[in-house]
């Protein structure tokens, strides 16, 4: 058997925000129709190492590709690849070696694709809570959707703040430290097992979660949940580690409120409301993304 | 990012049945003891190609290496790999495009570890139920292990008997088409969703089932764990879709009475009763397995 291993060079050749957000797209809107396949993920955790692997697997019908991916953190450093087999035999048809940018991609279309679904369209500022790599990527793949002026920034380190102002000041845009003082859009990045601070929710009438995707974790909090207008990428999914859960099992929302975030994407939403988008990141979604990527290369 | 792919000709080179059988019994000590990681394994189902895709993942403590295998089944056409992982840093070691054979082996080596473990020493005429791979290789790979004299055969299809008994006698055994009268040693290996014949199970005082690894199957008469040492690979996975779950259910034996099969290998067992080992295939032998054969390689 040969099979082909496919870099991350030229991944990022045919891996254009055009390409993922059409995957992304189309992954959301068939996982909300139920035409998806994703198991449960797996986990396996090296306590000595500071690592975990998580393998997620996903397929989108109609697709010509499957994909597994496993995805592994160890101390602090990700690492990982999708194999990708063929759907209607069951050859597997290369892996892709992307060093964990196709996740990060996909992470970023989807946060950007509902964020800009649902925040009003003249809301030209955003708060972003985190200074990690989806903090910056979720400002810009935003930007590809709607024009974007101010970006506000919140961190628990002020060198990492200042350094993610930055990166977005070279992208042209006016970053400054003050999400604690509100906006209307704000996208939450956190690993956080604790709320993050309520000042910056003050003033939102979107919120996009796209940073507690395990058990354990937590990053808004549960009152910007009340009275909201409440998008899931995956019901099951976000009730068992997700935002949603956490305010669920507060109290704060029934847990059938949660409209699909792919029926959002299709079919718009009801406006007036606070709304609240929680993502925990889909097999799908991983599935769409390779499967797109390795037809343009086979073409 | 390289990864090297190894393929069957490289794999077969290194892994010996002596490999295998000491990688797999110490996979099945760890597994009693606790000492593995195995999460639950993932299911994609294509129902428009007839097919099927399993993924699972095993860890052995102390191992250089994790594995996540992906094996698919299309159209009854077996297909797969293994992915090595260093469990020190999480960075994909290989793929080992094994053709599904080093489950097989490892199958092999399990059942055949734990047939010989539990049959008295002086048994060498064993039957085999089942005319697929695994029956011929539970018998070969048994013969590595102990003396074998005769081996009766049964299956549906006469036309598979004929063809299996010729195998086994161009391997120098006398092999016949007559395991319903019944051996002290039972192997069977079958996809049953029903009980076998019990004439097979007569004259029985050990039992090996290696063929329900899925919920739905089942191959062995409940009856032949009644009274009996009762030793499983895992205890949950059995109880949830082996046979001895099926006995349980059927109110033949208590859900705690089984011993697992890595405390039988390392402690031996009390006489004197019949005894039935059920394999559901764990993913710490294809773990411990895998890593064996790449440690051999990377060498």
């Amino acid at each position: 058997m040969t099979l082909p291993v496919i870099g991350l060079a030229e991944i990022s050749r045919v891996a254009t925000p055009s390409l993922v957000f059409t995957a992304v797209r189309h992954a959301l809107i068939a996982h909300a129709e139920g035409r998806t396949s994703v198991p449960a993920p797996m986990v396996l955790d090296f306590p000595a190492h500071a690592g975990d692997c998580h393998v997620k697997a996903g397929y989108v019908e109609g697709s010509p590709y499957f994909v597994v991916k496993v995805a592994s953190t160890f101390a602090s450093v990700n690492n990982g690849l999708m194999l990708v087999v063929d759907a209607t035999n069951g050859t597997p048809a290369a892996v892709l070696a992307d060093e964990g940018k196709l996740t990060a991609w996909r992470t970023a279309a989807a946060g950007a694709l509902i964020t800009d679904a649902m925040t009003p369209v003249d809301v030209d500022e955003v708060a972003v809570l985190g200074t990690g790599e989806q903090a910056l990527m979720q400002v810009q793949w935003l930007r590809e959707l709607r024009p974007l002026r101010r970006v506000k920034v919140w961190g628990r380190r002020p060198s990492a703040v200042d350094g993610l102002c930055a990166a977005l000041a070279a992208d042209g845009l006016d970053a400054r430290p003050d999400a604690l003082a509100g906006a209307k859009c704000v996208i939450a990045t956190t690993a956080a097992r604790e709320a993050l601070p309520s000042a910056a929710f003050r003033s939102a009438v979107h919120v996009t979660g796209i940073g507690t995707d395990m058990p354990g974790k937590g990053e808004l909090p549960v009152e910007v949940f009340a009275g909201a207008v409440v998008a899931t990428d995956d019901h099951e999914q976000c009730l068992d580690h997700g935002d949603f859960g956490n305010a669920v099992r507060a109290g704060v929302v029934a847990d059938d409120v949660d409209l699909a975030i792919g029926a959002v994407l299709r079919d718009g939403m009801e406006r007036g409301r606070r709304s609240v988008a929680d993502l925990t990141g889909i097999g799908a979604a991983d599935a769409a993304v390779a499967a797109a990527v390795l037809a343009q290369l086979v073409r």
